[in-house]
């Protein structure tokens, strides 16, 4: 990708960092599948299943791990 | 998401930093399924399969281990 | 939850902290599903599959790692 | 348990501490499921899957994250 | 594998840092299974299936980790 | 197991230390089967299914945090 997504990991607030965690879950996802159509009809079943859904929140916590570390837990 | 739920990684206490890593876990399911009819309908299966609550358990794990670092394991 | 369940990561020895590692799995688990009798309805199956028990073991290790570290691997 | 088995996360060699990391991960299934008996009947299945080798396998390096940091990494 | 494919965990962006994650990762698949047409015949089932493509991801974002702390976060 | 297979957590380069994961990863299996045979005839299931492949992938990435860590992330 040429395209600029993820110039820094320093975020204002914690939860930007945790939607910079998302970002990070989401991008992860489509180095491996970069078509947008699939993705999008993916998009239902995943989205209504609570196992898929924990397998989400799952990605997002291990990737917020490493945003608030790079931030320091933005403890001041 | 305009609304503010992640001021802080701070918190007084061991229990509600694990509590806040409950809140986390459950907002990473929340940004992927926003709608919360759909949230409701899936959790009686949810709550009832010693599986997906293993997984539940492992995602506030490791959320835990964030705010854990953040608060210095609040040793003092 | 009001009762007080966790006041302290610090433990005396590695092996209460490993135990202290079970305590925040099982809680894990019961802030999704609070209702002790289908926990117990849950449990034979549970305990029975070799997958369930790994996926359970590997909580506590994550969950381990919170403890040890906040006790600095109780390495005096 | 009132048996001793984990008084310290130091060991000798990176060798003797991957050992341990299997004795927790092994450690992490009992409490769930005590009875040996039990662990002895779902053993073959397990010890035969592909699948299930490799969950062992990461629940022991996640255990080996905890005792390599608590001994340093062994670097002297 | 006698080619040189890893000199560095120092990239000059998080940008560049988040595709040595994903580098990893499929080397990480590489290893066990070196057959390129093995690789390329599992493909299509494997961009296709939601449960797949989060867990590529996760693999990604424990990689990322590494990369990450490697460089100091990309801090400045 | 008597025999000496992991003297120390250092390596010269990156890619070595990756290496060095893959085998901390394939001894974590070993440790729970350690017939030879059985791993053989586990062998092209396994390297077959891009789900076991993304497994055993993720395994190596958290063995590679360690070894990462131990040495320094080979900054100089």
């Amino acid at each position: 990708m040429t395209e600029t997504w993820l110039p820094s990991l320093i975020t204002a607030t914690p939860q930007e960092g945790f939607e910079l965690a998302i970002t990070l879950s989401r991008r992860g996802v489509k180095y491996t599948q970069p078509d947008v159509e699939v993705l999008k009809q993916l998009r239902p079943n995943y989205a209504n299943s609570a196992e898929a859904l924990t397998a989400a929140s799952q990605v997002v916590a291990i990737n917020f791990q490493t945003v608030a570390a790079a931030n320091g837990y933005w403890r001041r």
